[in-house]
Formats: C-alpha cells, structure tokens, sequence
C-alpha cells in the first residue's frame, strides 16, 4: 500500500486510477490509503458544476478544462451521476471526453456512482477529490446531474459552486432555483442564446435581490455563456476565480473547509452505521422475525427500530 | 394524544394536519401517535408520481384526482418537495390546487419539505402516509419532483411507481431514463403533443426491450398523456389498475410490503443515529478538538471517525 501512496503523490495516472477505484469500494484498505495520503491534501480548489439535466453541463466543463490547461493548471474531473446504482456505466459524454483528454496527462476524468449505501456517492467523490488534490492537480470539478439533495450535497464538498441552469425550463425548474439561492456561489446561465434568456436573467436577479446581505456578502454574478460556441466561459473562470479571492480573504476559506470537515467526519460515521443496520436487519433472525411481526401488525416500525438503536447505549 | 388518534381515525381533516405536522417535526409523541395508528393502515393504495422537473406532474395529478373521486375514493396527495429546506414553503402551484379542492373533504393535498436530517423527508412521507391511510384515504400518491436518488426512495414507498417524462428533455434526461428503469412500473410521456413524442416512445420501448423478463415481469406500458387536456389520464389509471391487480396475484403486494417495511425500519434507525452524530460532532468539546486536529493535519477524517464508531461496540 505504501507503494500506492507513493505513486499516487507522485502524479502516476493508473495509480490514481487504482486508488480511486478502492475508495469506490468502500474497502479498508482504502482507509489505510487515505489516512497516508491526508497530510499531503489541501492545495487543489474544488469546483462544482451543479443543475437540472439539459443544461449543457459538460460541455462547458470541457471548455474550463481548456482554459486551465492553458493556465498550466492541472485538472480532475468527477462527473457525479445519482442515477448509476441501476444505469451501472459512466455517462455517455464522458467517455467521449476522456478519449479526447486522453493524451493529456494534466487532465483526469472520472465517472463516479453511487455505491447504493447512505451518503456513499459523497464519500467515494470526496475521497477521490483527496487522491487528486494529494496527486497534485491543482483543480478538481464535481460536476452532478442533480436537482435538490445532489446540489446541495455538492456544495458542501467544494470551495465554489457554480450552478448551471438553461432559459426556459418551465416552472418546477423556476422554483427549484429558488431552493438553490443559499448554495450557489455563481450562477451561469448556459445555451444564452436561446429564447428566454433575458427572463432568467431578471428572474435569478430578483431571487438575488432578496437575498440576506452585508458588505460582507458574496453577490452570485450571473453569467451567460453559450458553452458549445465557447462564449462567455473566461469571463465564468473569471468569476471563479473572484469567489476564490473573497473565500482567501479573511479567513472564510479556511472557515469553509473546516465545516466540510464536519460534514466528512459525519458522512463517514453515517455511512459505516448505515451498513450496520443494513447487516442487521437482512441477517439477524430475531430482527427478520420482528420485521414479519410488523407486517402481521403484532408490532410496528417505531418499537422495533427503537429496541435496535437502545443496544447501541447512545 | 388518543384523542388525536380517534380523530384520525375518524377522518377529521384538522386532526390529520395536526398529525402531519407531528411527525414532520420529529417529535417523540408523533412515535406515540404512529405506534398507535399502525394497526389501522395497510388499507391504502400508494401510488408515486415521479420525474424530472417541468413534466406537467401536478397537472397531471390534478386529472388522477378527478378520476378518483368519480369513483368515490378518498384521495391524499402528498407533494414532495426536496429542495424546501431553502424555500421554507409549498410548491407554488400546490397553493392553487390546495384551494380548489379545499371544498371536497375527499382531498388532502400536502407539501412536504426536507427537514435536513438523513432520510428525514423519505420518514415525514411514509408517515403522513400512515396517518391518511389510517383516516381511510383510498388512494395516497406521492408527487416528486426528481432526478435519481429521489426517485429511487419514492419507489421503496409505494405499491406503483409512475414515472412521467416529457418529450425532448435533452440527453442528460435519456441517460437518466436508464437508470429509471428498474423503478418504473409505468411510463407516462406527459404533453405527447410535443415534437418528439415519437421518438421518446422508441426510446423506451428500446430501453424496455433490454430488460431481464419472464412469464412473472410486468412490462411497463408506456402511456401518452396530455395533461392540461385530459387525455390519456383514464388509461393511465387503468394502467394503474392493471399494475394493482398484478401485484394483487401471487402475493407479490405482501412481498414488496415487506420489503417496504425493512426499508422504513431502515430508514427510523439511521435517522436517529444521524441526529445522534450530528449533535456529537457539535457539542462534544473533545470530538470539536479533533476535527481542529484534522484541519491542521495532526489526524484524519477517518481516524477520528473511527474512534468514534468504536464507542460504540456494533
């Protein structure tokens, strides 16, 4: 394992490839990996690129890569899809785009999934946030499909949320921005040509106006950029990197990272209690007779989850 | 709080509200309350109502509703909202739907918002379910606007799963399909007067044609509704019916009841052990030193998380 660590420090690709794929696996020896590789993280900026589907998400990843790759920037990718307990692959556009970065070894991309337990997708993409950030890349973008819960998990795991939405979603999609106001960092406003885009302008504008502020509020700008034509997408690294400015001045970034820490801790005591109780409840036979005496209504779910969690003593 | 459980029981539509809000707050007495109605469920039928925003969903429920209450059964709607923890507050059109039902005691409509905790929102729903079906409601249906995960958690929770699409969403939405599949009982391609519609049936029908069949699988039927017009709404509750009566057989009901109940223990036990770790990693003075101590990389996440674990000898 030690020969892993190192590797992984030294920027090796199937190394990185490798410690990505323990951490997905939940296994112990992935913990091993990651307690040794902690001390060397902290130095990559986290971005995600969040919003509903249709928006046009990864084709504007692929531009920012451009514009870091220009900047010397090295640059991992965890393209986050919810959807793969079932869909079991990488999304489609991904593979395209790995093949097209395939020569580039300042670039990584990487599908992530959900392992099917509770806050499992976090842990694995927060787990390999850290293997490239120790790696040495100096960026690393989550980019979701996600509509609520995914945002906001999303954005309690990266230093600058950039939430990308389209003209002319419809209505659910105008009230689910409303929900995303308290996360979003900055807002870009992708396929601006299209019909509608001045109506979102003035509507996130007006959402925007009702925000709590005070001289030391970061505004979200709204950007309009036409991903597929590379328009507007310097002006949104430009916006990122506003954000990172304000985050490194008076202590906010450091404040930032210090709560996700909380979260990660919490996350992983979650997730390990998760697959207790998932053990319990398949495994133990007094538990399995208590579940069928629920469906006989001879008992119910709360005195039987409550008699499983007084062992515990907490 | 008998008193409470006899008015429920009754049918009394303050006292159901009152119930709702009880177990939405996660109160002990709410347990009190659930533990007492429980032997009055099981009667219901619950149906899901799923998928991505902007597909008509709440205009096509309104239709189910009108279908249902010609056929004198009682209706609970419960529109489920994950993105309200920031918008502390209903779906908008559920406002007006609220109101133009508010004469016929038959009809409950609720919003329901996350409370923040782990698998708070998928509890609160499953409750209020129990307490409609406790107060003879015929039908509940759980309305969600969703991507993925959502998805997934709506369909551990009812007896038919319908998930409502819309034509030309996108290729984001065709990936997410697939991973829909193994969810859905049945397709609604809701506004089928939109260009694509074809297209969208061949789709999925395509994705339909890979599935894993036998003589015992219920192939999914793909319906074309248009909502706003009422059209196709009766043969999508008659695909509903058809749904029921294969479930009714063989006694798969029973079997995907059961399973709903390990889930719902499931779901009570990592909740409590959530809310027991999120107050530790905020009031325990030692446990806040040693997330200081990740921070400046004196530790790691998953030590600290570790020793915590072990506290509690599972």
């Amino acid at each position: 394992m030690n020969d892993l660590t190192d590797k992984i420090i030294a920027g090796d690709i199937r190394a990185i490839a490798r410690g990505i794929s323990l951490a997905e696996s939940g296994q112990p020896e992935a913990v091993e990996l990651l307690k040794d590789l902690y001390p060397h993280t902290g130095r990559a900026y986290l971005i995600g690129i969040t919003g509903p589907p249709g928006g046009g998400k990864s084709t504007l990843v692929d531009k920012l890569i451009k514009i870091y790759r220009e900047q010397k920037k090295k640059v991992g990718v965890l393209a986050v899809d919810p959807t793969s307990p079932f869909s079991g692959g990488a999304i489609l556009g991904d593979r395209v785009r790995m093949q097209k970065h395939a020569t580039d070894e300042g670039v990584y991309i990487r599908s992530m999934g959900s392992r099917g337990h509770l806050g499992g997708l976090a842990l694995a993409t927060s787990d390999a946030a850290k293997i490239l950030d120790a790696a040495g890349y100096d960026i690393v973008i989550f980019e979701t499909v996600g509509i609520g819960q995914s945002e906001v998990e999303v954005a309690g795991r990266v230093d600058t949320t950039v939430l990308v939405t389209v003209p002319g979603l419809g209505d659910d999609v105008q009230v689910l921005k409303a929900g995303t106001m308290e996360i979003a960092d900055i807002f870009a406003i992708n396929k601006a040509d299209r019909e509608g885009t001045e109506r979102c302008v003035i509507e996130l504008e007006q959402l925007l106006s009702v925000k709590e502020m005070d001289e030391n509020t970061f505004l979200p700008p709204i950007i309009q950029t036409i991903a597929k034509d590379n328009q507007g997408t310097a002006e949104l690294t430009g916006a990122i990197e506003k954000h990172r400015d304000y985050l490194n001045s008076g202590g906010r970034l450091a404040e930032k990272r210090k709560k996700r820490i909380q979260d990660e801790v919490h996350t992983i005591i979650t997730n390990q209690l998760d697959k207790w109780a998932a053990l319990r409840l398949t495994h133990d036979m007094e538990t399995r007779e208590n579940l069928d005496d629920i469906y006989s209504k001879k008992t119910d779910p709360y005195t039987v989850a409550g008699d499983i969690i007084k062992e515990l003593q907490i």
